[in-house]
């Protein structure tokens, strides 16, 4: 594609060549381009476009830029776009549009598809339900495959997927479901029942969009039946959407890894209020519980003040202990997420984490020893003190680290909550409690 | 599927039962029995599975049950599932066996097939090409779809898509692709060339899997053509592989923000010394540097020594920098990863970064300020130069969160590298500088 060329022709407004020049360009490309357009722009560009295309680069526009569209074309422009859309993504469409505009559609749909659009619009976001399409072939199994695959040639052009086939009775029960892929390899009067996958995979409307992304990944899908309560074929999804989902829920792990409330929107296209709000509350209850910390250093005021030498390794001590608790908590969590750890390998995890930190911590206090009393010159008591502390401190922070997700698990919260952020501020408190009695201990200080 | 059961067939040595349970089972399931049994009874169940599905489940075990599986069936039966196995399974096999494995195996095939196999094996790791697999349907573009239909149908049963074919030349180079569906809708007489996607899109073999993995997200694809540098066809990816490698992707900066070195067996068969040396040498260099910090300290001793409720409040202030600071650099790192957000936005950033801190910092100045202040009794000054610090560390640590990610971007670096621990690291040396300074000037201690 050439963008530049593109850009050029819509400022000299020479659009016959425009037009031309655009049935090269790839839908999703398109919607690129008009994310960079004015209103004006937006406008001409897009009438430009056959109506099948139009609808397909709508498809893939970003929220903000449907709206505005929507706004500029005629009501009877915009019903006809929707026609021209799969119906999954004209529920995603409808969902992020103000009430308004929706009920302005719903006007100019028929009877039926109001109550199906309805329907659609009331499954729990996240679900499989909101993900699915109704796009999909549906079968009997008593068909021969010639007269299946004289269907599937029929019904084609409107389907989004051809290449699985569900096979339902007279009550749309999933009975079970075929591949294009057999269809093509067997002879014309084999029976779809033959051929069929008798005992299906499927999922149902409620379930959550993170367990569909499972299966997908599980079983090497291409789409996936979604039933409702009565076993009843209802839609498909397909794996376009759940590798969205996918990333989707990757980065609601990173957000709330780091303490961010998980949000929808694209960063750039989100206001400073909003972002702000994402982050405040965690820092606050990370602020407010991080000054439990500063008691234990009040505690040891008088020990301080008579050793302020002692003052000098809390960053190092904080933010080691810190390190190594968010390097296990990022790793189990990870793990639970992928299925490769569950809630009954907890001890295997503590009995792992507890050793690869007394190994781990020990080289580390090793060489903060050398450090501290051989080129700093600190005295025998403060160097030993320090490095002691750092033994410690790394093997709590470890198990801390490694057990919180787990716990979390268990509890059915979100194991990422127990991520660097949270494991810091509980292992602050601890290495600097470790610290201090060390110091009374070792130094001779008295409190 | 009946766990129990399978589990219960084995143990009672009802060898015929167990065979015709497994009839019902999916292969990817059996896989996951495997990981459970001994030596004795991994063979014993292996053989008696048919071969088609012993080759399937063989491709989904583990490295280590292959590899335990290799020495215990004897070198013809392994040649007969390597046989069965799709090209690009085999060659992830070949990956991971030790080399006399390897050269045992290559003895048994043909002069051929070696040839290609040690092309394969020399692909770069996360290449295009150690990803792809040989099993493509290939056709020409002269040919009419009857024809192609009738190629498709008899070579069908040994590729692993069928659902995407390629139109090549006399010398294999990639001229268009087509679609079963395209197919399937056309009538018998038209000519592949005319419905094949004339300016397909592709990969080449030495393209990193990243960049594989964001043309299937940008364009919804089932599977991309890969070809050589003279633009000849020489393999395809399929979708499948492509969500094994997000979820890599995935993984690998989760480990990264976390300051843990990227690895690709799962923890729990992971040696404890292998994870060790994974987070070592990171925490190594986080922790002489988080002695830099120290340094502050050490400079301000005498001011720590008139005024010790100061050394109070460090470790509150050192965490809500850290947090602030990976609460930006995460939500940067992510919207690069997913392409959100590119290098020419820094300034935007920088600009966004600032407003939402200096908003989160006010708030929770002021929050800090009555409760110091007021409930917890500390003087004025005091009091004044915690909370000020408060504002300038979060707006210091979200501007540095924001923009290292995208200057590491520009520097072609991994983003994540600049996560949590090293922003940390950084942001806790800057807030110690500032608290201090303030604390000289406001309380106006003589240092």
């Amino acid at each position: 594609m050439n963008l530049e060329l593109i850009m050029q022709l819509i400022e000299q407004k020479n659009y016959p060549k425009l037009k031309q020049e655009l049935e090269n360009v790839r839908p999703v490309d398109i919607a690129h381009i008009f994310e960079e357009l004015n209103e004006r722009d937006t406008l001409l560009v897009f009438r430009l476009l056959p109506k099948g295309i139009a609808a397909e680069v709508f498809s893939y526009l970003s929220t903000e830029k449907q709206a505005e569209l929507s706004t500029l074309v005629d009501e009877k422009e915009l019903s006809d776009i929707l026609d021209e859309l799969f119906f999954d993504d004209k529920i995603d469409y409808l969902e992020e549009m103000p009430a308004n505009v929706v009920k302005k559609i719903l006007k100019n749909t028929s009877e039926m598809e109001r109550k199906l659009i309805n329907q659609f619009l009331m499954y729990p976001d996240y679900s499989a339900g909101s993900l699915m399409t109704i796009e999909f072939v549906d079968l009997k199994k008593e068909m021969y495959v010639k007269d299946a695959f004289a269907r599937i040639r029929g019904i084609a052009p409107d389907k989004e997927t051809i290449y699985t086939c569900y096979a339902i009775d007279e009550e749309r029960h999933l009975e079970g479901t075929v591949t294009l892929r057999s269809i093509v390899l067997s002879d014309d009067n084999v029976k779809i029942e033959d051929i069929m996958q008798k005992d299906p995979i499927y999922v149902n409307t409620h379930d959550d969009q993170e367990y569909v992304a499972d299966i997908f990944k599980k079983y090497d899908l291409l789409a996936v039946p979604v039933v409702d309560n009565e076993k009843r074929l209802v839609g498909i999804i397909t794996i376009d959407d759940v590798v969205d989902v996918m990333e989707e829920e990757a980065t609601e792990d990173f957000y709330r890894m780091a303490a961010v409330q998980p949000s929808e929107e694209s960063y750039l296209d989100t206001g400073v209020l909003t972002l702000a709000r994402k982050r405040i509350v965690w820092l606050l209850v990370l602020m407010i519980s991080s000054t439990l910390t500063g008691f234990v250093i009040q505690r040891y005021e008088l020990a301080l003040k008579s050793v302020v030498a002692l003052a000098t390794f809390i960053p190092m001590l904080m933010d080691t202990g810190g390190n190594a608790g968010s390097q296990a908590s990022t790793v189990v969590i990870r793990g639970l997420v992928l299925g490769e750890i569950s809630v009954r390998d907890v001890l295997k995890v503590v009995w792992k984490e507890a050793r690869i930190a007394f190994i781990a911590g020990v080289l580390l206090a090793i060489i903060n020893f050398i450090r501290v009393y051989t080129i700093q010159g600190y005295s025998l008591p403060v160097s030993l003190t320090v490095s002691v502390t750092i033994v410690l401190t790394v093997v709590v922070a470890k198990i801390v680290g490694g057990i919180l997700p787990i716990i979390a698990q268990k509890l059915r919260l979100d194991p990422a909550m127990m991520a660097s952020p949270l494991i810091t501020t509980i292992v602050d408190t601890t290495t600097l409690t470790i610290y201090f009695a060390l110091a009374v201990w070792i130094i001779g200080i008295t409190v």
